[in-house]
């Protein structure tokens, strides 16, 4: 149980460093006679991938994955699916600087202590390259969950907040810039927000919100997997992620029980959602929606004093290519890690009734 | 994996209904040698308990547990302690309005879909009443935990804020209003717009905010099980919550990385915590603290309309005795959850190394 | 993780000492909608319940289970089952004599050096008074599985072996017996040979057979969580267990392919069972069968040599009332751990195609 | 759930079919800091690898694994050890004979069944091959048990048995000849007749014996998780085999208590291990020893009547290269198995003492 497992019926396992010789994982749980189609997973890879746009971080990963097992004639068998996406272009040289230095906050320090040792390049197993393992893992995930439709966007950079609800927006505009802000006119200040930070050597944090829509009734698992709870574990487990609200969130939190309460329709939907679909940890067919805060990335272009392994005073700077703003990229991490969770509760679900 | 277990050393398994003979749990995990004051686990049973102040909800339940095993000579022996908690004080007859109708905004209409039928007594296994069983757990785990201080409060009800930062607080305070809030002034205005809400038969949310102090460092496992992630899984959990940040948490979504990294002490301490104890997902040894948000409690004492099982439109009254706030008494629930979370992290850890 | 927990989606959990105020359990993962035959489960319990002849311990236990949740109006509800089971005739002072002392081949010496401590009175958690939990969870399972029958019985005790194979037997006249042998003539012999043994104050060992018809193709989770190695862990897990053989057993390591391959009937059924039911870990819809050894207690009403706690020698003689031959009890405990795989692995089935 | 994971704190996950590109597996939970020898885990490999003598299948396969991740200079980093060995030598065209047709005692009748589909190249998931992944893992796990010394050799094939106690016998012998029975004229005896059976196009079954030596005492989790419940599970999940027994085994269930007890010496140790060092399911820190039970391989060089797919009767002959007798080459795979589930143990057992 050293935490590199996520799912219980539709498990997925993963391993891999920023710089070892490769990343990968193993899904077991996915059901038989599944077709499997590999450009769509290559497409979800890609959209996570380094040097998309110019406001993420230029590194050159080609990030391909390939099966290893589980597949046959195009379809699932029912048994484990590994893959791996090797490492190609590991410049293990822009970080010796950090070898006996750790980074403001960055998990240098406690993997040291924790473990005693720790495999400096690129951060090791704690870099954000180990979810390129779940983007793919995800992609099969969307794949099981059929007419589910998994939507991320950012919502946030800095200052700068779309405000519309969700339900005004037009989910296809998402993937038209490079910021995936499906309105254009705020998603162009953001741009041009993340270019000038950059430009600073600073980074900026953001939100995505994601929203989840035709979940079947009945999906979440009380009282401690409540669906909402393994989201909110999902989201939390991505590097940078700060917060978690889902449905009214922290603004729930003002509101009155006359306010908040959502009516029913005579079909059993609501004429509200401020529970965001989730109703005492189970889904009630209304669309899921939620919000995910992703902090600034701690590794800038300006000088910062730091300690290294003895206790002594050092300076350091960033060095490489890091991404100023991770939201863009973090877009479809939300979405597959909100998929892995979807499709074990769905599995899960079958056992209700008898 | 019906969702009734929490942790994976130190791990708790519940059972019960609002309305059956009893609830209880099972804590498998705990181990030996352990002193366990008993009196200190129905104290936290009491802080969660009905009827304590004139802000709660006036239902008489004496919340007595009865710990049926693994306990000899006053010490854990290892084997999986067994503990129950009868219910005394059902009024069964209060329920009946709502067998055949699904309250707003809780988990009636679900449960129906979901299982084919409910125990509508009290909101079955959906009523918070089950967070007794938590509490028990995690008074033991705190116990097991020792140097290690967990203290939540109260930090927001409705548009009233604690404003102050938490180390400027006097925890000491914490129980000497029924608000649970540390702050006089702000405990009194809370505990004031309570009560005027309670008049207005509705109901409002609020926020607890938890801190933890003397945390070791290296508590938490990546990728998936980072200490932060569990946290909001286990707070997520909790009946009514609707989001989880820790640290910065949405705030930090707003800043720069040269704002918000936490620079190094010699001794490995930071001078900032906007990292809130938790880097990489592993515990860093500073303070950890997160904030809770809560919804207002769905029964209100207002008419609404609803559907039945049928679908036909019905209008319906709250009634029996319901908070018209539930921060207060979910303040040791959080404490509960942080606890077991904490516990299991604790043992996890011990295998970091050979 | 500490090993009380039995079974993936139905898991049972268990707690309880021989001596402690009462044993238990939590059935969680149990579909909704399961109409339940309290008397059923209560029937199992007394088939395992000390007292019942002349041949077992002449303990008074009541052996009275009560459920606690989990059930409505008769049926189960999809949430936790919990349920307990009081002591109400432990004799605690039987046992002053081995507080300090180490019985032979009991587990005395292991717990205290395990767990620095251990509660003596009637061998605490190690008690087989567990399996009591065991057959409770047991005869719920037998209810979700329906169709499918299960049936144990004695096939030997020492040397005397019912040695007709179990096609040739009369399963109804399991219980005709205090033995719960099948066949009447070897019955009897057995009795005899326990009568006999008892008198020299003595016990003897014996072995378990069962029998799982109707069982439908396909239970089984390759490549570790194969049916067979599923059922050997439940059996070794039974009090005084020390073998397990399915199919062919042991005398299938003897054989030649040609002799030992089950060819196929144009059905899918095979004319030949050596494989017992399982083929590659799942079930091809023939009878399942296998072989449990039991030893013989360890309790004896003889002098015999240990030592204490310091390591000096010391004489003891057991007390108290102890079966002379354990396998008549364990009839009922093989088949509610195998109702309990076969229930779990059902369940896991159902995922096995999308 | 879907059975390709093994353990709770060391735990593997494998993946990989016989005719796929490669298999593989993670090991998650290996504490920071072990020095891996790689050279041993590859004399592991080649111990079960094929062609490595007259008397096993003459494929060829290098078995040459590759570790992907979880090392640094030397030494395991505390994350996750991903692992693959390719698949070099798959004749995929030896195998279309049973894509329409099922094989007596095979697998491919119930994965058709349960999976609706089947990679029916050299068995699929189903083939032995996957064991490899078991050998890698298994020999990190020796390594991380030190002094702890298992060793597995044949103790039967057919009806010759190696009849000595496991005391008299010269362990150092086992790798002195290719059937690895320790007694060089028992050994030769095997061989001739694995060498005849193979002429006769035929196959024979056989046992395997493990001893583990240096077993600290406290290793084991009842009720559930009993050392040997495991060790039992463990066995049970190799392929092929149908029975496990240890200590007296199914010997000691015609046994009387008075001959079976193991009497303490006065520092612990017990005179006679009837018990087989475990009691009540924990190590008791004398030898643990065990039997495994082996069918002969179901595929033979001689016709067989079987069907197809709809059920028509069709004539079949093994082809390939298949062993006359599995269980010289099971040895590698018992000793891994066994070392895992140690492995296993030993760090769950830090956590029976606060």
């Amino acid at each position: 149980m050293a935490g590199n497992s996520f799912g219980t019926i539709f498990k997925l396992t993963t391993f891999g460093e920023s710089h070892g010789q490769a990343l990968g994982g193993i899904i077991d749980g996915c059901p038989a006679g599944l077709e499997l189609r590999l450009d769509e997973i290559q497409h979800e890879l890609n959209r996570r991938k380094p040097g998309q746009s110019a406001i993420v971080t230029q590194r050159k990963e080609p990030d391909e994955f390939r099966i290893l097992s589980g597949i046959f004639e195009g379809k699932t068998t029912g048994v484990p699916i590994g893959f791996v996406i090797e490492n190609t272009n590991q410049k293990s040289h822009d970080y010796s600087h950090i070898k006996d230095s750790y980074r403001p906050s960055h998990a240098d320090y406690v993997y040291d202590q924790k473990y005693g040792l720790r495999d400096y390049r690129g951060g090791g197993r704690s870099s954000a390259r180990e979810t390129a393992c779940r983007v793919v893992a995800g992609a099969v995930a969307k794949q099981l969950l059929k007419d589910i439709r998994i939507d991320a966007f950012v919502s946030s950079v800095g200052d700068i907040f779309l405000e519309k609800p969700y339900q005004d927006l037009d989910f296809s505009k998402i993937e038209s810039n490079p910021v995936r802000c499906p309105d254009p006119e705020i998603a162009a200040k953001m741009e041009d927000y993340i270019k000038e930070i950059r430009k600073q050597g600073d980074t900026v944090g953001g939100t995505v919100t994601c929203v989840i829509r035709n979940v079947p009734v009945g999906l979440g698992e009380p009282v401690f997997d409540k669906l909402h709870a393994d989201l909110g574990k999902a989201m939390l487990s991505i590097n940078a992620v700060k917060g978690f609200e889902y449905g009214s969130g922290f603004c729930g939190a003002k509101m009155k029980g006359s306010e908040h309460n959502d009516l029913y329709n005579p079909d059993g939907t609501t004429k509200t959602n401020l529970s965001g679909g989730v109703q005492g940890g189970i889904s009630n067919g209304m669309d899921i929606y939620f919000r995910v805060a992703f902090k600034p990335v701690a590794t800038i272009m300006q000088k910062q004093e730091t300690i290294d392994r003895d206790g002594n005073i050092v300076e350091m700077q960033g060095k490489g290519r890091h991404d100023p703003c991770v939201v863009p990229r973090a877009v479809p991490i939300v979405e597959a890690m909100a998929a892995l969770v979807l499709a074990d509760h769905y599995l899960l679900s079958r056992n209700s009734r008898i």
